[in-house]
């Protein structure tokens, strides 16, 4: 079924008095719409705002929207995570869907609920807990797009496919140099359904949860010295490498196999991402970010989401030099390339 | 307990790593606070802004609260509408506790988690349900309130009291002509309780909940009417001739006894509240407003709580021709006073 289709479905199903539609700048031209009920934003995480927000409720309130009316999110991460927020805030919440057009929003920003905006430059420091009634995933969205955006994306899937199972990485392992939609879409689906069943036994990130986080503890670090450092540095870069980390400690804290860096490296963090730009070579700096996580259970207690085997994900805390040496190992790999 | 000895226990049990009070210009001159962990905002209405939520969140991030700090809210109805949202929204929800000052926050704002901020001059129109952690009501507070204040409050205890029992009600109608702290205490302290029980039992407003909408149909549409007519209204006011077009109505459409209302009126309308201002005696605009209601069942559906009997709630739908004359029947009880 396409997106319209099943949107007709779902919209019939939830019975709104009126549909709104949000999107970006970007996105918009990629389908009919309805300016009437279509609500626009420029594109770009900088659309995250307090000042876009305002302007989506404005809309909201301007066109008449009601409790009973469905706000319709249609892009990526940016346009669920500020649609979420707005829709959980209007009228202290309306009713949203949200339909993903790029691979990092299908396997991952769209689904579970976590809607924010940046504040104070700091990430995703003001949202709140909301669930759209329906996520919508048509992997037709990804033939739109360019390839770093699908690089982006990537990194997400293979992290999930990896606390998936052995079926599921094995054929991201098997991925084309340059993958398209037909050898991403059952992928996106697999790994958006699997971060479903995730987010439904653990809505409130109480424990389960968690587990989506392997790659990110070392990831967020490397994104934010990168903003700070001024230096370039995508999402998807930033967590591929944050998974070798998660890696190379699992071999260590938890007796992996060595051959689950060494096949991660080959298959994907080579193949498919750029070296990390110097800047971001930092340990110091990355440890003192890591240190301040909001996810940590204390301060200075730096916990991260290993994996015993690909399917077998477990949360420990990690001390300064056995980070040291992971984030170590994992630059080496790419300097002897 | 003092709320101070309350609050010890409270952040005791919750053990936060830090917390913040959120208070405003009127009441932080009542108590003794540290300027390092006070965020202090204007009073008045007009704090309900974003402007005002930006501003308090800003301090949250720069006085260096995380996920495990504490917000504490002492004050009226605006700043626990105020700090409930932000304390749902920092970092995706923090705790909070509400310390309410004021009559009409003891008895209501401060309890059952509706958070909100006024926007695009409608009142509570972007929000969230986040429930405190706790309430913690004192009513030493009282002695520090102005009788205009106090009359506000009274409003919603009466409502309150009429949905709760003969027992209740019977000891707002022997309240003194000016009551103070002590008389009204014991009440407030009642009508907490009672509105706590409604929530707990339903903490969305899915069905019971909405018997605590008494004398707020046509109360809300007074208090609207009046913004937009330029004139004075204070909510006690309009609550309380609402809560006497509910008895009418009740009148009508659930053959409740006429004394009801004439008792109403005698002790607790007439007694303590200022009649209508002429501009607000508008039944035709009055009508247009109750008709947009958000929380009528569909558009034009004037839904109300009415009283078959003190403790015995129903929810009705009325007609315009009913509507009008219960209007009509308590601009007259007080043009015959």
């Amino acid at each position: 079924m396409s997106w319209r289709e099943e949107l007709a479905v779902v919209v019939d199903a939830l019975n709104p008095d009126k549909v709104f539609i949000l999107t970006d700048s970007g996105v918009a031209p990629l389908f009919r719409h309805d300016e009437e009920t279509t609500i626009m934003v420029a594109a770009g995480e900088g659309s995250k705002s307090f000042g876009t927000l305002e302007k989506v409720l404005g809309e909201l309130v301007w066109r008449g929207a009601t409790r009973r009316s469905l706000l319709v999110n249609i892009g990526g991460g940016m346009v669920s995570d500020l649609g979420g927020l707005a829709a959980g805030l209007f009228m202290r919440g309306i009713r949203h869907v949200n339909i993903p057009t790029t691979l990092l929003a299908m396997a991952d920003a769209a689904i579970g609920g976590k809607t924010a905006i940046d504040f104070c430059g700091l990430k995703n420091q003001v949202g709140l807990f909301k669930m759209p009634e329906r996520v919508i995933t048509d992997s037709s969205w990804l033939s739109t797009l360019p390839w770093p955006l699908v690089r982006d994306g990537l990194a997400e899937v293979v992290k999930t496919a990896m606390l998936d199972g052995r079926e599921c990485y094995e054929a991201c392992l098997e991925l084309p140099d340059r993958p398209d939609a037909a050898s991403l879409g059952p992928l996106a689906l697999r790994a958006a359904a699997f971060k479903q069943e995730i987010v439904d036994r653990d809505p409130r990130e109480q424990g389960l949860r968690r587990i989506l986080n392997l790659g990110h503890t070392a990831g967020h670090a490397f994104e934010s010295l990168a903003a700070r450092r001024g230096v370039t540095l995508s999402h998807g870069e930033a967590v591929a490498h944050g998974i070798a980390v998660a890696l190379a400690l699992s071999r260590k804290l938890l007796n992996a196999s060595p051959a689950l860096l060494d096949v991660y490296a080959a298959r994907i963090l080579l193949r498919f991402y750029n070296p990390l730009p110097t800047a971001v070579r930092d340990a110091d700096a990355l440890m003192e970010i890591m240190a301040h996580d909001k996810k940590n259970p204390a301060y200075g207690k730096i916990s991260f989401i290993l994996l015993r085997d690909v399917g077998e994900p477990e949360t420990m805390v990690a001390d300064a030099a056995e980070i040291k040496q992971a984030l170590a190992d994992v630059i080496l790999i790419r300097d002897k390339r």
